[in-house]
Formats: structure tokens, C-alpha cells, sequence
């Protein structure tokens, strides 16, 4: 079932969405915001729509299944944007029986509204008392109106005030909200629509329908089996996280380091992976902890400050480059404050991280002061001009500041992958329609980690090629609702492919071939790609910012050297 | 004859430029950008070129063709930018011989370094002690070193901290920096180059080449009759400036009001030109003041203080209503001293008011508050961070803040003409390549004035072929020198243009036609916008922001409503 909020009259329509049949989560997303909104709509205009979908596997505790996406038009980029996320929200709203919900137009008065769904539908409560709260607070107010065991996605001060980088905050298994969709300012979106929160409670649903629950469970058991046996997805993930990356980066010489001029850091072994695990473990935190219902990876983890309190979770390998190794900062108890501060202000952590090396250079503060780099974090929580322009993430900040080594990509940050010592890397960051993100199209596994094959990241060679079928792919699994984390065990295992495609036909009843879903994932890309194009977004911005091609990077001393028409290559199929 | 200086190297060549021939102004400025620029090269890099190039008319005398132009790709629109400019500049560097300055690469070690142009040719030096220095006190230093004849052009704290809205102030025949370059940035091209100033000395001069002097003379004959017959050049510009045009606009409910909430300024009286006349005359400045040489129209002037001291002067309309009726501000002399510190800052008063409309609906200060607004300019001057983001443009403050109603095409703000009751400069804001510009095809001519005819303001028929024929003219007359206001007299005085045309002939032994000049006109356009394209700035960019098409401009209560095909017409040629 859908469900359209129209902010100006706050009425909310059940309606079929029979013109989005067979789609699930970015799929869904896109062609919803590609077909609904205006390509030229201001990102936080009454045109613009704010989508929340499920995915095609959502609610039905699929092995690493819980993701959910958001879409509209996005205040960072201009273009189209779907952002997933995990956390216990898709689980909720897929047994719910949601497929999605699409927020229009602009309330006629400010107020704070909350998106309740449960079994009795979705429905619209202004909490006024919510205004003005952070999500850590906001999330403990609608525990205690809605009960422990809701899900809730919500905005902080970034997201109430528009700020660019915004994201949206969603509780895990555990109701804390550590997990986020992050990127390209949705949360923007939602504080300009009013909305402050969605809460949905699955109390009373029993069962979701399956054409084929035998053939589903078959499918299911498939991709257990091959999570479980990757060494990626069942040692090196559960154990030190995501975070895991650091060290393996930093030896490659892929670490951006000081915004961008080095790709090693001198202080990696101090925030990795396997320090923070012991770190963790030493203050009784926890690692291998699941963020959303069906994990079998549990990459996240609980972390505690000295005192043993609680500082922050899903503290993700992205986080700890941009506020770390990316200014110059080897404390990892400092990047975890930071961590927590942007979660709780609601913000991209690679957009602040990339901002916070851009005011690095302009001589705010210097390479390593994690004190002044966290005061310039709490200056986003003041709402002050300079926090607003760290808010605005790395390209506004750059063009604030007057800098020209800013690494964005259609407005959005790099993420913690050079794009000189990770070729593979670069083409996805220049193409992808969402702007500068390494999801898009993780071309780390093939460059760095010899998953689906090996590929030298240092040369030019074939690198296209890899980013195109990753972006096909990937636009698929996005659709899913299952985490992308799933394509390392499947690049290697056949057995893990032939489970999703297992569990979507049991699922629908649908006979649909490998091929069939990857022209789902190709069709993703032609929507988002045609909406770009209409927003006036160029195929000249599939590109880099030109100090990649000019400036060397140590160790290896590489410049990114694959040429504009070979980059414009990617896309045909 | 062009010289082209190495930043990196601090080295001047002279360049025949035959790939140069018969191109001037906006023509060449253009060319040589769209030639010589990756479109994807970041604006304040090494890859980015700044280009200084006189005119087809430069350095004759001729009537009002004392213009040259400035062209790079801007650090505000991303795209390609000419930006033009009167003053004492353009005819000494006409009469030096000079075609262009072509300002490459970006310097090795901080400077502030000074192209000295002189019968000597070209050289590049060093002057330190002008770093820091606004516009006013670097030309009094420039002029104590190299005398009080030569002509300046030079940035001031804006362009030296790179800001994208910072232009370049030029001195007018006594030696008054009351001229500028203004729009799209170009003075953050220059600061990041590490240039200060350009200084030239036609000492030792005798006289330029001309082909036939006679079918010259005949043809500078013809246009300025027209000129003096013409009664918008030959009364209401010399008497009230363009100033004038404060009471014309908001009679027609076309002055963009409190931020483009309404179209009639009820405060017009006390801005408008006849006050302004009559408040220099009382207090001994002077109005009917020629910018530049040759000038017959003489619109500009010198605005002094209550107390007879010289506040400031080419005191224009635009930014009279920018920092005038925009921000609800009635009280003249409060505006000419926001005037007095954007010119002496370096900054465009158009980019700059229309970011303090924003800030204005922002909550920073209340409509008519003046002193705010004069405290928030100042703010620009100390470099702080809301002055940055000031200084770098409406575009930027409106991103910043999270605002949705900012008045912007392609990153640059609009002018003082209401899109929705004045369409056919609606047309041309949203299709030139420039990003808004008024001047890029000047439809209120038409719309308003009733100059080359008459055409409905409200009305949607015919704007898209007015913009379309008045951008090919006006490229055209962009290229020669000529100031935009002869078109006044052109469009109605068949005599003019048959004048412009014999002149240019006469000068290069050409044989031109009208059309040939025209499709001189086209093909500018065709190579900016195809450095647009290239740049990723796509066909979907070019249109109005979306609150024109939605919300009604009283008291016509009109929207903008020439649809976005129509719109992608006029470059149908």
C-alpha cells in the first residue's frame, strides 16, 4: 500500500501505486521521484517529494535484508538521490504492508510532525514539543509517547534547519539511533516539509503474504549459506567492523590523508579496526553487533567512552577517515565524539569530514587539533554561520572559503577511497548520478580485496568496465533491501546470486532471470540519469575535480588518468 | 597584439594570436576561454585562465566604445563568464595596441603582483604592500607610484579572499574606481591568481591604425547622432542616470520588492533618480558624468555626503534597487554608502543585495533596516564567515541558510527587473549562457521603454523572439566596445547601427553586413554554450527559479508562464 501526506492540507490518502508495481527500494525511489517531481523543483520547495519505500524483500527477515530507502530531490547535489538505510525501520514497515510513502508539498504552518504507522495506517500528529530537539532526545520523547519497541526515523538541529548535509537518523534493533541515511541532505528535505520523525509500530501484524514460501526459504538458505561462508562478510566484518578498512587502505596507499594530499596515514594502526575492537572490548562495549533484523554480519558495534558510558555505534570506516586520517586526527575517542555529535545534529559524517579538511586548509585549524575540529562540529549544533557552512557540506564550505582542493563530486564529498590509488573507485565517484559515493558502485572489493576477481587499482585498465557492472548490480541490491555488504560474499559464491533471485521470485511469484533483475538495476540508472539531465546536470559533470588528474599522490605517486570520453563510456549499455 | 602571462613562472610572451583575428570584446573573450579552458577545470585553479581583451573599437574614440571585457570560467556559475566594464581602461589599452592579457596558471609563492601595461609592452611586478588593500586605498598607492593618468583596475578584499561574488573595480577619467567588472566572480579569479591590479600608460601614444579614417569618422558621425537625437541616451540617462529607472519599474510593478515579494516599491520616490539628482545638485556633486571616453550619453555621477564629502558614484540603478527597494531600505544615502563599501570591497552590489534579501528573509535583520544591512556588508569586509558567505553570492547565502526563495539562474542572481511582469528579460534570465544578467538581452527596452517597439510586459507572447534577437545583437555589440545603452537609440535610429557597422568596417578595411555582425553575435553564443555544456551545465539549467512560475507578483498579480520549451527555442538560430 502507499501513502501520500499532503503537508498543506495534512490529509493522507491511501492510494494502490498500481504505476509502481514490481519495484522495491531505489527502484521504487527513483521512479517515483523521477516521474513525480520536477526536475527543476527546488529541493526544499513545495515541489519537491520526500519518498520513504520498502524494498522488494523488505519484512520478510531475509539474510541481511532489512534495508529501506529514501528518496527526493537533493538540497546537497540538485540531482535525484535515494538513500538507504538500515536499522529496524524497513523490517517495521515491510510487515506493515507499506511500500511507501510520499511527502508533498510545504505545511501552511510551522509544526513538528510525526508520521505514525501501524497496523490501523499512517497517520500525521504534530508534536510541537519535539522542535528544537537532537535526535538522541527526540528518539527518547517518542520512546516514551510510542513505546521501546517502535523503529523511528528522525531529524536534529541540521535537518530542522535545512543545513545540505542533513541526514536522517533511524533506531537499531536496540532503539538507538546510530544508523543513518546519510548522504545528499534528505534530512534537509524533511525539516523543509515539517517532519520531524516516522515512528512505526508492527504490534498485531502476524504474517506478511509470500507466493511460494518454500521456494523462499530454499533462496533465503542460499545466501545464508554463502554470508556464512565469505571470509569478508562472516571474519573480518563481524570482528573489527567496517573500520576493518583502515589499515588495509592505508597499506595500499588509498587512505585520503589531509584532505586529499597523502594516501597513507602515519596514525592508522590508532583509529583502525582492530584498535577499536580491542578498545571496544577493554570498556565492555560490543562488536559484531547487528543493525537491522536478519544481519548475519554484524559489522556494527557499541562504543563506549572510559567511563564506560555509552559515546556511539555504527562507527563506520567512512567516519573514521573523514574525521580522522582525512584532518589529520589519530584519536579515536575524539572521532567518536564527533561521531556521536553528528549523529545527534543529524549530518552526513563524509560531508562534514570532507568540509572540516576544506576550512583545515583555509587555516581554521590544524592538521590533527581534534579538539578544533570538535568545536567546529558543536558549531553546527549552535546553528551559527560557521556552522552552517560546515553543515552545507565540502562544496559549499569550498566555495565559502574560496578553496580549489575540494573533493566533491556533483556537490557531494568523496568518500575514503582515493580516486588515484583506487582507479575503480574514481569512475564510480565521477559517474554515478548521486554525486561523489563509493556505494554506488564499490569498486574497493575488485581494486583492493581481490573479491569477484582482481583488478590492479593503480592502472586505468579495465576499470570502467568494473564500475559499470558494479553500478548495474548494485542499483539492483539497493532495490532489495538487502546491504550491499552481501555483494562481497556474492561476487565469489554463485550459490549467494541465485538466493536473491530465489527469494524476489518466491516472494512475487515472479519467474524473472538474473538478466531480468539487472535490467531493473540498469533501468534505475537511466531514470536518475534522465532526471539529472533535466535538473541541468550535464554529462560534463561525470567527472573529477581536476586536482585528481594534476596532483600525485604518495606513496604510489599516481594522478587519476582515465580520460573524460572513457569515463563516458559507463553508461552504455 | 596579446601577451600571455605565466603565473608559475612569472613569464610575459607576446602572441601574434592569429587564431585571434576579428574577434573583440565578448567575442574574444569568449573565443579564447572556450578554447584555451577545460570547462571542467576548477574556477580558482591552475587550469582556469583570466583574460583581459579590448574591443573591435577599442582605443578609436569612438562614441560610447570605451568598453573592454574580462572573460574566465566563474568561480559563481561554474560556466563561462564575460563580464564588461567602461572607465578609462579599455581605450588605453585600445590605444597600447593591446587585443589581450591571458593570466595562466597560479602563481609559486603568495604575491600581489601588478601588470604594467606601457609603450613598453607588458611586465608583471611585484608590489606587496598593496596586499590587504581595498579598492580605494590600492589605487591611490597605484597612482602615487606610476602617476595619475593611468588607468587601474584592481580587487580588493573580496577577489584577494576569493569570493565568488568579488569583481574588479576600474577607474573612470579622474581616477575614481566607480566602474566595475562586476558580475560572476571574475575578481576571485584574479585574486586567486595572486594579480592585484592592472595599470596602464598610454604616454607616448600617437595615434592608432585605422583603414580608412574618412568612412570612419562618417560612420562615429552617424551614431552619435543618433545618440543625441535618441531622448532616452540624449535626456533621461545624461539627467537621471540609470537611476531613472527606479519610478519607470515600480510604476509597472516590476521592481523586484522585499525580495521579490511584490512589484511596487512604495518607497520608489525617495531612491529614484530625480531624487538623486536633486540631492547631488544640492550638495555640489555632479550628474550627466561620462564614464569613460567618448562617452556621449554621460548617465553616471559623483554622489557626495550630507557633508559635501565624495561618497560615491556610477551609482547605478541595479544597485540602488538591490540594496534599495530588495531589502525595503528607502533612505538614499544608506545605500550609496552600501555602495561605497561593495565597490571599495570589490564586490558585484547585485550578488550582494540579492544575498541580503535572503538573509533579510532569513531573520538576520528586518526589511528597511538599513543599519543591518550596512553592519552585514561589513561583515564582508572583515572576512568573517557570514561576510564570506555573503561574498560568495545569493546563490551560496540561500544554500547556506536552507532558504528556498533565492533569486538565482545558473548561480548568479537576478537583477532588478521582476521576471513575472517584465517576461522578456524573464526569457533572457533564464536562457543566456551568463546566468542572470540583464544586460545579456535587455528586454525591458521593449517591454517598458517601448524602444524598438512595443511589446506586452505581462504578456508571454513574443518574449522568447525579443530575448533571442536582443542576445545576438547584443553579443554583437558586447564585442565592439560599444556601451549597451546605444542600443536605445539603434533599435529606433536606423542610422545607428549603419554607423556601428561602417565603423568597424572602416577601422579593419572589412566589408562586413548587418548579418555578418550578427552571426558574429550567434557564434558567441554557440561557444559559451557549448563551454557550458561541457562544463555539465545541461539545457535543463536554463530557467527561472521555481517560486516565478508559482507564486503571484502583486499588484499584477502575474506569474512567469513561458514554458520550459519555449524557453529552449530561443536558441533556435
Amino acid at each position: 500500500m502507499f501513502y501520500r501526506i499532503n503537508m498543506a492540507d495534512l490529509s493522507v490518502k491511501e492510494e494502490a501505486g498500481d504505476q509502481y508495481q514490481g519495484l522495491g527500494g531505489r527502484a521504487l525511489s527513483s521512479r517515483i521521484v523521477a516521474a513525480e517531481v520536477d526536475p527543476t523543483a527546488h529541493p526544499l520547495g513545495a515541489k519537491n517529494k520526500l519518498v520513504f519505500v520498502t524494498s522488494l524483500l523488505s519484512g520478510t527477515g531475509a539474510p541481511n535484508g532489512g534495508r529501506m530507502s529514501l528518496g527526493a530531490k537533493s538540497p546537497l547535489t540538485e540531482g535525484i538521490k535515494e538513500s538507504n538505510v538500515g536499522g529496524a525501520m524497513g523490517m517495521k514497515l515491510g510487515r506493515l504492508g507499506i511500500r511507501g510513502i510520499i511527502v508533498e508539498n510545504l505545511p501552511a504552518k510551522d509544526g513538528s510532525y510525526v508520521i505514525q504507522v501501524s497496523t490501523s495506517g499512517v497517520k500525521l500528529v504534530n508534536m510541537p514539543e519535539l522542535k528544537g530537539l537532537n535526535i538522541y532526545d527526540t528518539v527518547a520523547k517518542l520512546q516514551a509517547a510510542f513505546g521501546e519497541k517502535v523503529a523511528i526515523g528522525c531529524i536534529g538541529t541540521a535537518g530542522e534547519n535545512r543545513m545540505a548535509a542533513a541526514c536522517v537518523g533511524f533506531t537499531d534493533m536496540e532503539g538507538v539511533p546510530t544508523r543513518q541515511a546519510g548522504r545528499g541532505g534528505l534530512g534537509a528535505v524533511m525539516g523543509s516539509k515539517g517532519i520531524k520523525a516516522i515512528v512505526a509500530d508492527d504490534k498485531g501484524v502476524m504474517n506478511i503474504t509470500c507466493v511460494d514460501v518454500e521456494a523462499y526459504r530454499a533462496g533465503a538458505k542460499k545466501l545464508a549459506n554463502a554470508l556464512l561462508a565469505h571470509p569478508v562478510t562472516s571474519q573480518a566484518l563481524p570482528a573489527y567492523g567496517t573500520n576493518v578498512l583502515v589499515n588495509i587502505l592505508s597499506e595500499a596507499g588509498g587512505i585520503p590523508t589531509r584532505n586529499f594530499t597523502e594516501g597513507r596515514f602515519e596514525g592508522a594502526n590508532d583509529i583502525g579496526g582492530e584498535t577499536m575492537a580491542a578498545t571496544i572490548k577493554e570498556r565492555g562495549g560490543k562488536v559484531g553487533h547487528g543493525c537491522s533484523p536478519g544481519c548475519l554480519i554484524r559489522c556494527s558495534q557499541i562504543y563506549k567512552d572510559k567511563k564506560g558510558e555509552v559515546l556511539t555505534g555504527g562507527f563506520e570506516y567512512e567516519s573514521v577517515w573523514s574525521m580522522g586520517a582525512n584532518i589529520g586526527v589519530n584519536n579515536l575517542d575524539d572521532i567518536a565524539l564527533m561521531n556521536r555529535l553528528c549523529d545527534d545534529y543529524g549530518l552526513d559524517t563524509i560531508d562534514v569530514g570532507v568540509a572540516l579538511g576544506v576550512l583545515m586548509d583555509a587555516g581554521l585549524f590544524k592538521a590533527g587539533d581534534s579538539k578544533a575540529a570538535i568545536s567546529l562540529i558543536e558549531e553546527i549544533g549552535k546553528v551559527s554561520p560557521l556552522g552552517r557552512i560546515i553543515g552545507a557540506g565540502a562544496a559549499v564550505a569550498g566555495k565559502v572559503f574560496g578553496m580549489r582542493r575540494v573533493a566533491v563530486v556533483k556537490g557531494q564529498a568523496l568518500p575514503a577511497y582515493d580516486p588515484r590509488a583506487v582507479k575503480g573507485q574514481g569512475v564510480t565517484y565521477a559517474t554515478t548520478p548521486m554525486g561523489a559515493d563509493h556505494t554506488a558502485g564499490y569498486a574497493v572489493a575488485t581494486n583492493i580485496l581481490n573479491v569477484g576477481g582482481k583488478l590492479d587499482p593503480l592502472s586505468a585498465e579495465g576499470q570502467v568496465a568494473l564500475s559499470r557492472n558494479l553500478q548495474i548490480a548494485t542499483a539492483f541490491i539497493d532495490s532489495t533491501g538487502l546491504c550491499l555488504f552481501v555483494a562481497f560474499a556474492i561476487l565469489d559464491i554463485a550459490e549467494g546470486m541465485e538466493g536473491i533471485v530465489e527469494m524476489c521470485n518466491a516472494r512475487y511469484g515472479w519467474n524473472k532471470s538474473v538478466d531480468d533483475y539487472l535490467e531493473m538495476g540498469k533501468q534505475v540508472l537511466r531514470d536518475e540519469r534522465q532526471f539529472n539531465k533535466m535538473a541541468g546536470i550535464a554529462e560534463g559533470s561525470d567527472d573529477l575535480p581536476d586536482f585528481f588528474r594534476s596532483e600525485k599522490l604518495p606513496p604510489h605517486d599516481v594522478v587519476f588518468d582515465i580520460g573524460k570520453e572513457e569515463l563516458n563510456k559507463v553508461f552504455d549499455f
